[in-house]
């Protein structure tokens, strides 16, 4: 969002975690953007963005809860299916579910064969849980390393679509995010953030047919990059 | 060349320095081939290397200096001109001279105006010595953690091409390798080998005009990768 808007030349408002990595911020903050952050226990965003909104009267852009940003997000799914060709399985990461529901819908729509599969870390399962209930469902605030899918609960737009396209919501440990990290550097010469290494994590515990795996980001704390660099020694 | 011989179903020993990265050796292990190690203080590879032609019969694939070693190196920078378009300057590292050498002659080929610049670490600088003397020159068995570049003297096919194409050849320390591989994991979001952040290094210091950089490896040491991971730190 922030480098979006430099490019079309407007001021980005981003309201983010305090305790989101200083890497993600300072990235963000050196491409522009004002930040205001809050307390993810104590504090909501949405009505810290409300507030902002009023104020400003800008234009608010939630971070996964909106057709456009779900189906932005599914282009990703696109360009990798026209690169892969037939698959028997796909992975993400469901945080808010924007981008699962986004590519749960091209995917499906190329190939309706498909096994969706959404991964969340261990103590981020709110859409695993409601998988289980057979609706929405709430967590408390989770603590994995993966700050991305801290999310607590999915969202009310791209739920149904989750629930109509995906097969099973599995969880990976904070260990296993780890080690996929290593394993992303050893092999795929790529450095992930824990978040971008979720599905990653899951495709190497399960690991048969041919899999899409969605690597979603790579603004990596330094510590835990080299805590993923250790672990990439054979 | 392990991965090649795997693919054409044929049997590959491959010389290595018993200094090489320990990533490396087992990286070309997992690929299928024999590993033969030399102390390259005290050994000559290409004398290790004829014996084992004797003995086995089989065919030498040089590291550098053959035409057809160099032409397929300098397919990269082909590829690199196709997406990149016009340039001002190219970087490539020198080692023993056949990258840069097929780069130089595939870029001079399209682009007769690119200023060419090779690159090598403080104590490998074996090309930016030959080059001031006019001749190839001969320096003792480097140091530098950039192991690929580790190369005492310009080959004896590579050097009059690179006469011919290249600019300079200006020296990086193992500091600035490090620096430089800590900057492709933060916002390249790739994991460099220190030689393969060679040309990167010099890039990141002289900074000007429309530059083509070649990454040239990712086999690196956990423990450097973990060094730069720190060093990615904003």
């Amino acid at each position: 969002v922030a480098i979006a808007a430099k490019h079309v030349g407007t001021q980005a408002t981003i309201v983010m975690p305090e305790d989101a990595p200083h890497s993600k911020l300072e990235a963000t903050r050196a491409c522009g953007a004002t930040i205001v952050t809050y307390n993810r226990f104590t504090e909501s965003r949405e009505l810290i963005a409300q507030e902002i909104l009023e104020q400003s009267g800008g234009t608010l852009v939630p971070p996964f809860d909106h057709p456009m940003i779900m189906a932005g997000q599914g282009t990703a799914a696109l360009e990798l299916l026209e690169d892969a060709g037939p698959l028997d399985r796909f992975y993400a990461p469901i945080s808010g579910g924007g981008l699962m529901a986004g590519c749960a819908v091209a995917i499906h729509a190329l190939q309706p064969g498909v096994e969706l599969v959404g991964v969340e870390p261990e103590d981020a399962g709110d859409t695993r849980l409601s998988f289980a209930a057979g609706e929405r469902r709430k967590i408390p605030p989770p603590y994995t390393i993966a700050d991305g899918l801290r999310v607590r609960t999915p969202g009310a737009l791209s739920w149904p679509v989750l629930r109509r396209h995906v097969a099973r919501v599995e969880l990976v440990s904070d260990e296993e995010l780890l080690d996929a990290m290593g394993f992303a550097l050893r092999e795929l010469r790529v450095a992930l953030e824990p978040s971008g290494a979720a599905s990653l994590a899951l495709a190497l515990r399960e690991g048969r047919g041919r899999c899409g795996v969605l690597l979603s980001g790579g603004n990596a704390e330094p510590a835990l990059l080299a805590e993923a660099a250790r672990r990439a020694a054979r």
